[in-house]
């Protein structure tokens, strides 16, 4: 039985996932053959602010940012120095609670994972488009500390 | 002289870049110093239709979209099988004519680049935010036609 | 009981996992907790000659190269244009058994893995070291004859 | 005019490039139109001594080396777990001299870049084989000491 689950798609409960610009996504017992894809990013900088856990009891999830800074030079000469802050999401059990327990804000951390596209209600309930990179493996430097 | 640009980043004209939940842009004679960072992007799948040119005629811009595709594995044995769209955009000089002229719906791409976040005014006026992919490269595979 | 296995290294067998500059090897009822570590690479080219199939009974290993080109500009304005033959070796299962199959001499083939160094014995029974780029991924595109 | 440069490769001194299994150079006022290739590489790991400078006056290269570690799970169960030296050539001028002033050995670092083979002599004055990875962009993670 295969039907496009409108609502909650229970694996990325924390963004609500409709069907959105970036994503649709098909059920099934086992998936269809599609030709193969690549979709991987690394990411590296400061974490914003302390990791948070969101999500369910059934299906926990602990997101955080990451600023990442770019340098453009204008053909008049200028630079723009742009800062993208990268919202991070992390679903695999052991990596997740590592996250949410030693990672601080103001810490150095790499995220090597998949963009992917979704749907959140803001606090206004409004419908928002979201990306995230769902994290297939985090690593520290010292902490922020020190 | 530095200033936040609020309205229009010229480089990314396309964007319309005002400051977003993504991204922050000063410009000054010359980049302030900053930590190193990484954001690199590799994503490999079908055009989704003809790239647009956009921009102006001074910042001219070339997009185009591509699917990747992610089977996830639930709790229960079901499969979800997931379709991203990404939205590349192309700056560079050459490479943005080469993909303007040669590159079509249907085709197998790859694409290698970094995230950038930003805002745009949609039809109806909205302000939503958006994500893209600035290219750095764009590798091309037999055209969609054979 | 912790040991290393200076000979045969099973799962390697196609490299004969001595001791090399490269590599050393641990062997324990759970690996040693070691820093967390990255070695990724992305190598897209066309394949030397149809693949091989290597080791043995109980550990098979396909073999193929793959070739790429990587531009150099001297300070006296000429170019060079350098050739690079990779030797990628297959260990999982029904990738190995796909390449095997599928991939053609002449392909254009995308290979996402990590770099390991080991020592092979070539024809005179001299010690050489050896590069190879253990295959996590392999990607096809449209086969050589057309 | 085009030849094949057999013995040095000015911009490679450090490997003395003869054409080995892995390269084959040809040089050109321009370079010869070849299909596009990829040949990328992430390695994150300890650095193993303080980097040398090596080359000649006229082509200065800074060598170092990273360990990575790999867990591999044999079908008896056992771990082996592989560590793997890799061999970093920066011919990149700004880049060099930072590398040579404040890298240090036992201080972690990221290195992208794109591998290359090549020969070099060793003491004995016998040829062998080596691979090297030319870093793109090093960066450093907290000094070793603290």
């Amino acid at each position: 039985m295969q039907h496009t689950r409108r609502m909650l798609n229970p694996l990325l409960t924390g963004l609500r996932n409709l069907p959105a610009r970036g994503a649709t996504t098909t059920t099934a017992a086992a998936p269809a053959k599609v030709e193969k894809t690549v979709n991987t990013v690394t990411i590296l900088g400061r974490v914003g602010a302390d990791p948070q856990l969101r999500g369910s009891q059934e299906h926990p999830v602990v997101t955080f940012s990451v600023a990442t800074h770019t340098n453009y030079k204008y053909e008049n000469g200028d630079w723009a120095q742009r800062t993208d802050w990268h919202r991070v999401v992390v679903f695999k059990p052991n990596l997740r609670d590592t996250v949410l327990e030693y990672l601080k804000k103001g810490q150095r951390t790499m995220v090597q994972g998949k963009i992917t596209y979704g749907e959140i209600t803001d606090q206004q309930g409004n419908q928002k488009t979201s990306t995230s990179i769902i994290a297939d493996d985090v690593l520290f430097f010292r902490d922020a500390n020190n």
